[in-house]
């Protein structure tokens, strides 16, 4: 098909297929004459990991060239290739050298190691539960996470199952990156949700009381201090 | 105390707490002479409060100002303070009006029923949770998130475990606004580990194999396709 054609059934603009095509993000197509080429498939999938890894994945372009260039080595393990785009979803955390922080890595390393967990040594994801010990400890809060691990490791089980590990190496990709933002972000507002019923229920309120400021045209809350029975 | 050691023992500039008065973050001192005004223990606290809300929540001064209204108003349950900061916490997200948003919100409803949850209809949780269940729809994956509600249910129980709810006002706004930043950040890390460990299991691979690109100064890896026994 032909760029505009490619354009069309991507949903992506023109100048912005041109952009990815000088970025390398996306592979050239086939020349078959001096101002035409032709794109396939293979031009639309690539597209559509762009979008996920920009739009959802809210990846910088930067991070989407690593993650494009593991995917087209095919020398790569498909882990690596999972990995390359994993890592790159997280933030990135410079290390505090000193005392505090090697306390607060040792104390990832055990967290690590209470699971069983087989994670590389170079794992930016170390550094990241690192700063957040250090900052929890800073302010005088609890830094015993073992239940917190206990439920990542049956989360993340439930998110694996949805990655076809034997698809092809985009399409794996894809997922992966759908997957751990869009079921994150899911996890995310779930928690917040039983928050507000866990609040409720131990400070004993009944079900039509309201959690922070009723929108203006809500119903009279005449009842607000009725018990639940 | 004065306002140069206000700004001492709470780390924040002078000219930064003249704008919190302004602002109307934090009362006013009490008044002692036409130039001085003397501050208190109380001021401290909020000072930290709104550090808290800022740094670690990362929320908008607009939307501090609505928390700190709410700890101010005696007339509110302490359960309607705690949903202001909560609330202000999460994204605003906009309906799409359409039979699709109503299904997804319907959707939304049943999962909160099926979890016995106390949730107001207001709640901007449900809006949030209905929009990432239609992106997950529109990309055909999996819409069911029974699972991780039910992982949501028992993480929310340990979240507020750690908040003092018989506290003062304004620690209990604060644990709760550390506290679900703080562990959900700690969460969202854990789970991206337990996926590289899952995703080494699945796939069979030994410990020292990478997960991601290796830096630079990485021992040999040519023991990479060495199966786990």
């Amino acid at each position: 098909m032909r760029i505009s054609e490619l354009s069309t059934r991507s949903g992506v603009a023109i100048a912005t297929i041109k952009y990815y095509l000088r970025e390398g993000l996306l592979h050239q197509g086939e020349q078959v004459a001096a101002t035409r080429a032709e794109y396939d498939e293979s031009h639309l999938r690539r597209l559509r990991l762009i979008r996920a890894l920009l739009e959802v994945g809210r990846l910088p372009v930067a991070a989407i060239k690593q993650v494009v260039e593991a995917v087209e080595d095919e020398t790569l393990p498909i882990h690596e290739v999972l990995g390359t785009a994993h890592y790159a979803l997280g933030p990135t955390v410079e290390p505090e050298p000193g005392e505090a922080w090697d306390a607060a890595l040792a104390e990832v390393d055990r967290i690590v190691a209470g699971q069983g967990w087989t994670i590389t040594p170079h794992a930016p994801t170390r550094a990241e539960l690192a700063q957040t010990l250090l900052t929890l400890r800073r302010l005088g809060m609890s830094v015993d996470l073992t239940r917190y691990a206990e439920s990542a490791r049956r989360i993340a089980r439930d998110d694996m199952d949805k990655i076809p590990l034997d698809a092809p190496r985009e399409s794996a990709v894809e997922a992966m990156v759908l997957g751990t933002v869009l079921y994150g972000r899911a996890l995310d507002t779930l928690r917040r949700m039983a928050h507000e019923s866990e609040s409720a229920h131990r400070l004993d309120l009944a079900p039509q009381d309201t959690f922070g400021p009723a929108p203006e045209d809500a119903p009279s809350e005449g009842d607000r201090d009725a018990p639940t029975g």
